[in-house]
């Protein structure tokens, strides 16, 4: 079966708001085994919503409407679908009373015009909205000697997700014929795309009816596995075995096999084996602690440290040598030993790290080239320092260095 | 006149890639006097393609498709817009040329699938790809009886953005009826959108030829000021005038009356008046640092600081007596108050802040909930803690933390 998404409202005609509920409908929909064909973006204007809603049950089998639901003369939505189906709009007292109700416990009164929020399509039932006075509406019906399915979403993220998670699937799965879709997803970092393509479809291939997908993210590849069957635990072995011939192929680049992010794995290594880090960052300036302490419980193992983004600081905070500092220059396999070691000493933690490099755009030298980046991991039994070379703009090399020294400790930790 | 943008392709239809295209090349047509009406995503099916190019054909005065011009067998554009418009394709010898060329350049032989390349669209301009093989196609044409402009551009942002901005923009201001657009950005930060818009609305409301919007993001408000005239000068005017009333009234809150970021006012602030700046930071864990050395150039003002993430460093890098920890908590005014003035100290800035708090999900109590937070602000004169409380998740409540400590720097060196 496939769908088409249609996503209700002028601000996402302008170049400041993008339709972001499509992303999270795709996947539940995809799910229950029902593809997107089409996704539209249309503004709170009554012949553009009839034309679009008449386009789309001309095409597809099921057409999710999202936004447009709200009391004000700009929502649209239930009327414009009424009209391209030629049929009417009654308003429900149940909806009416929960309105009412609503307002009531807010000590205020119900404004004329939410009365229009209780307008529901002929022949349609209606979805309860937890989150909001908006309810939805699913319609199950004929466009044209055709089956059309018909669902009617709030626009709010918030309000959208969980009435389509507990309300809508169930629903859906009743009406559509079922299948059971199992998922791994492995990720990797530091590797290249093609690198990991070229190691891993020799396996995948071997499974025509797995759904493997390559995504490459700043410094990411996550290797996606989708299988659809009868029952969910056949499903689930399809992809657990080729998740698992994959992983061991790949296995010095994979960090996670469950989805989780490469700071958290980190974070765990770490806490699993009783050991502490503190992290010196002079080109990162911040961002390796940003990720680290965007983990909840992080400081279990992460103490902290310095951004040195000073020359001063970096010897005030991690006893760099002024000296090492003039000879050999800031950025230096020298001053980035310095750094992790310095860092490690000086605040007692099992491991340290320190960072160094040019981010441009300004200040790339012959010597010196902007995406030029040293980075020191330290333990008690010595300090490593890798060079790398980054391109890019200043926030790719940045968030590529702090991407590299995670994997570098992750890899220590194995 | 209206536009539709078609994005062409089916990773699009996952649940993983989104169009970005389409805000880029709303801004620029906006600036042309054309509005978008719709927009579509459509994956690489011939059907789908032909079906969406004819529905924007028949509702719209301009198409816009972006990706599917390729040399792979997925690449349909050119092909469905031929079968859409009922007209044919030539291959042209002006860009198997280019192509032979392109291919001789990097020393390889062109496969004959990148033949197709050179198909152009009968009637079609040629729009030359200065960053890729991909030509452009530019058609203006009737279809059903009506004038309608077609633009093919390739999907990749890298080549559509040059070939919009640098070959189409010039053609289709000579196509379409001119006028001119000035825009202005007011940007605002932490002050309610309720509060900004209650005192602007008396004065851009005074101002009908001036399209305002409002745009609330992540703790900054943003007023966006749009002009059309028949003269570039006479909208510049409007737009001036408007936001320069508008920013009287809302003087506090105002920080970039030219666009740009927060961190780079302070930044620039700091820089005019030559003072320096350190941070110690607990629970943004390094954000505050990170936004800071975002900006090219920071290190001439900002030293640095430290992410004292356990209470051990928040006494080895900022000077932080135990006993003031023990007794008030890590996070409380006092501790607040004594990373200010302890990191600017120990870096000797002129500048010193200190933030601590509480961004859960989990640790929060009925004397420490979640989302306190206090910032100490610290120069020669003395030391100011402020107590907020934000809400939201863990990453809400700690970027909302770095928003608040740069306004609070911001405000002191007004």
């Amino acid at each position: 079966m496939n769908c088409e998404i249609i996503a209700i409202g002028s601000e996402m005609l302008t170049p400041h708001r993008q339709d972001t509920n499509s992303l999270y409908l795709t996947e539940k929909l995809n799910q229950l085994g029902v593809s997107v064909a089409f996704k539209t973006i249309v503004g709170d204007r009554m012949q553009h919503l009839v034309d679009a809603a008449r386009v789309a049950l001309s095409r597809v089998d099921v057409v999710l409407f999202s936004g447009g639901l709200g009391p004000t003369e700009d929502d649209l939505t239930r009327e414009a679908v009424a009209e391209a189906l030629g049929i009417g709009l009654h308003r429900s007292s149940e909806l009416m009373q929960a309105l009412t109700v609503r307002f009531a416990k807010r000590s205020m009164a119900m404004p004329p015009n939410n009365h229009r929020q209780a307008d529901v399509l002929d022949g349609a039932e209606i979805i309860p909205n937890a989150k909001g006075s908006a309810a939805g509406q699913l319609l199950d019906t004929n466009y044209a000697g055709k089956r059309r399915i018909l669902v009617l979403l709030p626009g709010p993220p918030s309000e959208l997700k969980p009435m389509f998670d507990e309300q809508c699937v169930p629903r859906l799965r009743g009406l559509l014929p079922v299948s059971h879709i199992a998922k791994r997803v492995l990720r990797m970092a530091m590797v290249p795309e093609s690198t990991a393509d070229a190691m891993a479809a020799p396996i995948y291939s071997q499974y025509p009816d797995v759904e493997t997908t390559i995504l490459a993210h700043f410094g990411e590849i996550q290797l996606h596995f989708l299988c659809a069957k009868p029952s969910l635990e056949e499903a689930q072995e399809r992809v657990d075995e080729v998740a698992g011939r994959v992983a061991d192929v790949l296995e010095e680049f994979v960090f996670s096999e469950h989805g989780e992010p490469l700071e958290e794995i980190v974070l765990l290594r770490l806490d699993m084996r009783g050991l502490t880090l503190a992290v010196a960052e002079s080109v990162t300036g911040g961002w390796l602690s940003q990720r680290l302490t965007s983990v909840s419980g992080s400081s279990r193992s992460f103490l902290g440290g310095a951004v040195v983004y000073s020359p001063r600081l970096k010897t005030l905070f991690a006893d760099v040598p002024p000296e090492m500092i003039e000879e050999h220059d800031a950025v230096s396999p020298q001053v980035a030993e310095a750094l992790a070691q310095g860092i490690r000493l000086r605040t007692g933690a099992s491991i340290g790290v320190g960072i160094t490099g040019v981010a441009g755009p300004s200040g790339g030298t012959p010597e010196l080239p902007i995406g030029l980046v040293y980075i020191g991991v330290s333990d008690a039994a010595g300090t490593q320092v890798t060079r790398h070379t980054f391109t890019g703009d200043r926030d790719r090399i940045r968030y590529f260095s702090t991407q590299q020294a995670l994997d570098l400790i992750r890899r220590k930790l194995i």
